[in-house]
């Protein structure tokens, strides 16, 4: 099974980033994390990242036929950007969207995710471990 | 570990109820699922269902100094039990909560969880799994 | 064909509670009417009445295989609880929602029923000729 | 008993519109259903179609000393027509509204009543039968 | 000078409906004194009624190089109706739009007017007086 | 007949302020108008103007027993002042609303009047002549 | 091919009403416009206009069976007649929603249209030239 | 004078829940407090919680003619238990709603009682004073 | 003990003003029930009252090392008054809020208190008794 | 005449994504299509596609002096882009705004474009016709 | 040049004033720093402060013909005062709206300013500097 | 000191876009202008203009440990980017947001910031003057 972890802006911080909310450890670590995590379970997780939407959108149209699941943490685009709801929607690879923190508990403005009806699902406020847990759902599946 | 699984109300027939949203599988496979997992994970998960608000109040008070965590699916009472909100708050024992359809592709008043403020988290539209996949959570954490 | 006249919160006090809204007859008297206008069309109507959300739950999860019809007056439960909406879409016996005074001519809150889009219809604003209009329906369809 | 059976726009197509959702029965079958009944019931019932909120408006006040009630389905006007509310309060004849669908489950906008509030009650859901029993609720009273 | 006293839907009941609202003079009495108060005035006032939007938008049509001025009550299409918005901006005839009962204390929708932008002013509260004052308000400019 | 002309902040600078919208005429003028007006009807009109709610308040509280009539325009005030509201509640002095401007063509804010609910009515954008047919209303009345 | 070219509210008052808004020609232009349009395009474009939303609601039930498309400029009832909405569900003759002026510019009011649901498509801001496209786009079909 | 005290869902665990907020003392000091309180003024306090809605709503009925007034905590309920507040209108026992802490300081959906409108008052933000301060209240009447 | 019984706009009217709603008391009435209540307590309750926002402002900020503590009814201001809510959080003097109605039985806009928020707590709906519950308040602390 | 025919995100994808929204046709098909319409009417269509809202903006700015129009889809940017409005506004080149689907028959989101404010006119519902029309607007212009 | 320093509400409390928010500097050391800032540029920065919006008013009127630029900090009226609003837009003297704390990071109420759409621009967030450099703006001007 | 000077989407068009809002000086021209008054106070300024959010954030990131402060015009992503907020957090810079109008005197969208919380202040509506204010703010910081 092969995974793309895909990132949104401001998660390339990680760790320096509001640690007090989303920790201390950084998007590498995270990367390594997903990418042991698939290793051990006989899978592959590549991990991408960008500060733009363009290239998010690129990114999921780019996943059609080379990835079986998409992990998707969109950042603050979460909360506005119709184009990546509109592009899950254009690709027959199954995403799960993924935050670190647990977005009810925070700004009004983060209660609600645009992108999440495009979603098989998402997981919320698990910190790295939702990464985990989302690659899990799709290799037990 | 010990894991409360508490679910709200109508979830006692599950596989009955709109199995097109839900499935097919019953509430008691439900709580087979949970336990097997949790057996397989040296754990203990004990199921509790009730149609009550009261009830399932109840049984989070009950929970402190008893259980590890709650794995809590509180029904239609997510959108508007305000007094779950306070019961959670007003136990130690961590809570994950789990829907088990994607609550941000249906109706407009399934999109906001008065109680996921008081939780870790939420994981919502990945099935049963999604129960498997909080306990997962805890016994990593 | 066979009823289950059931209602919700307050309706036990009925001919006790604001008499001006609803009229000076009983509770009773509205089950004996209820009865009595069943049993004159051949039909068979129980009543049960629960200040309990939760009971009134698993009164409409016990409805199914058992009566052909119910004709439910919610109370103020009609204006929040989802839980009920969820509890009707569950089971495969159809409703006819019911309230006695004309919800539209009163406070705004009354306006919005959370429990009428899982039923047939609604009836309201017709006093207690409103349950036994509602078995009518069902009596002629 | 003397009743205006009054109907708003569209439903002079009853039949041909939207038959999932009106039914395939059209306007006549609908005012011969309805002059039957009310012969049944040793009472007149008179049909009055329009497509003008002007000739509804006029046909209310002209029942003022004619009809002992009004069953009134505004069709669409039942949403916006403020004019319509106000000539309901300014006759003395009882209405009850009719609607053949359940406005409850369908668009937003139709959940909301702006006649209603000038009338007895409403019906809604149940089909060309909701005229039979707004009479019935009078035959009754 | 020359005015066009035009009233909308359910002013011809005038007397009759809601005296404790509207007065119990009858809509000719309103006539006879706008025509009265006019020709005091050496200026003529032409009344006009209806209860079809349609042929108020007709009238205002009409009014162009024909009056000087229009007295326009237009009942509860004042708060809905964009099309006599529409018909009073595309004619040359100043308008002042009067209400008889103050609708500001009323129900909250009769607090918004969507004609009175494509008016002069606004008279209301005052009762018949205010078309007389309106009149004046020309007479004097 | 005793009538307080009323005036609420920034009407002492009328003629200087925003002559596109109140002309050019200033507020000695419209005083000296008002007065010229009342005693050609045998009457008295006081002018009173402030840029202190509480000074409008004072003054209302003080027309009782003093004045037959109020003629107020309280500026902006009228749109969040629930004090002068109240304080026209508290006296047994009628009042009529009046605003140079039409309120209704402006911006959002000034379509809505909290202090006109407390009113017998309001007249708006007919300039100057609102406050001398607000006096003509109760000169006739 | 035979087209229904129906226009609602004012639209008979073009090139006197808001020329700035909507330019100097005439009713009667748009018609010949149309017209020429449709036989140089071996089609045939009948124009009817009306203030009543009644009438143009009996239009649009007669097309039904006469005409292949409807090109619609509704005026003003574009913003509020649900009942124009419902009369273009119950035919089946495909409509296209034209305004000759970008509504998205104007009054907040104008940027919402209830009848758009129910039409094909809609062209606003293009001035008559939206008539003869509406077409076109039916010719090449 | 006879007293009901009663508390809503939660507050079983003063003490224990959210010390900051509701102090330290808990559900046993403060029925022990309110007891003692009555005692000194020759009155009686019975206290009653309840994790459920129903259980509340049968003790505010079952107050009817054996409580002379009902002190009442309805916990987070206060915020959506439209059955509460029909309970409260359906029976002759004043009451006077009472919070622990200041309802306006804290989350937005805490500002809002639906239960308030039933009752004579209410105090907030006294901490356990504010029972005993209602109980003064009928007790001086 | 040294309080500051502080009354705004409207209430030196107590008695004439509203008495339905606000009793048939006197301003002067109230002073002296608190200063009564608060001598026969070993305190002193100082009072003043204002028609100005400004005044009442100054009052709250003299307040500071003279009083230890305020009693406040705020009047109308109460629901805008940003100014006074600011005032309040300005000085060390704790406050309790007073409304001598029930606000949330009455129009909407008086069921929100900006000033709420910068107090203790509030009692609504006990008439004069409000105030000397708020002393007693103080007194027990 | 020369045409800037600009796609915005997730167009690319046309033919594969949503064919039951968007058809089967694809990206290149529009760009052949449009070309072969230009060149059939003696004009150029230059194509240009971007997921980057970046992109787009730099594509409108580079229009200047270049294009006599532009044909602009802006995709689901549509609903958030304010920058593109602007960008719209920053050049003299005029636009008309296209969509492939009737976006009023959509999700509640889709009913608002806030870049057709920017634009000539807007055309929807008319799929890759829709591109033409407009076309042929500036053509006939 | 000639500055008013005019401040609102509440300021005259500077360095006591919740410290954390507003610093500890007062309201003296403010007007000193402006006045000596102002002697360096060769100008002249006259303080007036006032809790009443009247006087406010007031102040602007006067400023009219004796100043050349108004530095306002209207305090929290900046969140209400239609009439502060008015005032501005009725002299002719530019004013630049300077907060201390930054707005925008605290409670929901206070991020809209309606004094602000009556002034040059506005200035937040950057403490006792924002009264410089708004003097600065006009020195440089 | 160093100076990171950002701006977003369409603030390279300065000078030509809508002279009348943002003036007719370039972008160039801004860049000198902020870089001399750098330089007259002997700090340094750098200019970075981008029409991608992307970019933006990037640029943001990459000022930590290389800048002193960040004046910022996010251009229209002001009122959406929820990433360029977070990125602002994301860094220890501070940054002072910037716009050339003034934003509240505009359309209704342009009065809410959505970056503004993750800055220090914002300066609007004092044209170029703005960035010099916001450096000079930093300077004798």
């Amino acid at each position: 099974m092969k995974f793309l972890i895909l990132n949104g802006p401001n998660l390339n911080l990680l760790g320096q980033r509001e640690p007090g909310v989303y920790g201390t450890d950084s998007y590498d670590a995270l990367c390594q994390l997903a990418q042991k995590h698939a290793q051990e379970n006989n899978a592959q997780a590549d991990c991408f990242q960008s500060n733009y939407e363009g290239a998010l959108i690129d990114a999921i149209h780019g996943a059609g036929g080379v990835y079986d699941a998409i992990i998707f943490n969109p950042g603050a685009l979460t909360h506005y950007s119709y184009a990546l709801h509109d592009a899950l929607t254009s690709v027959q690879v199954p995403c799960v969207e993924v935050h670190i923190s647990n977005v009810h508990k925070r700004e009004e403005f983060r209660r609600r995710s645009v992108t999440a009806p495009a979603c098989v699902g998402q997981i919320c406020g698990l910190g790295f471990q939702g990464y985990l847990l989302a690659m899990d759902y799709f290799l037990r599946a």
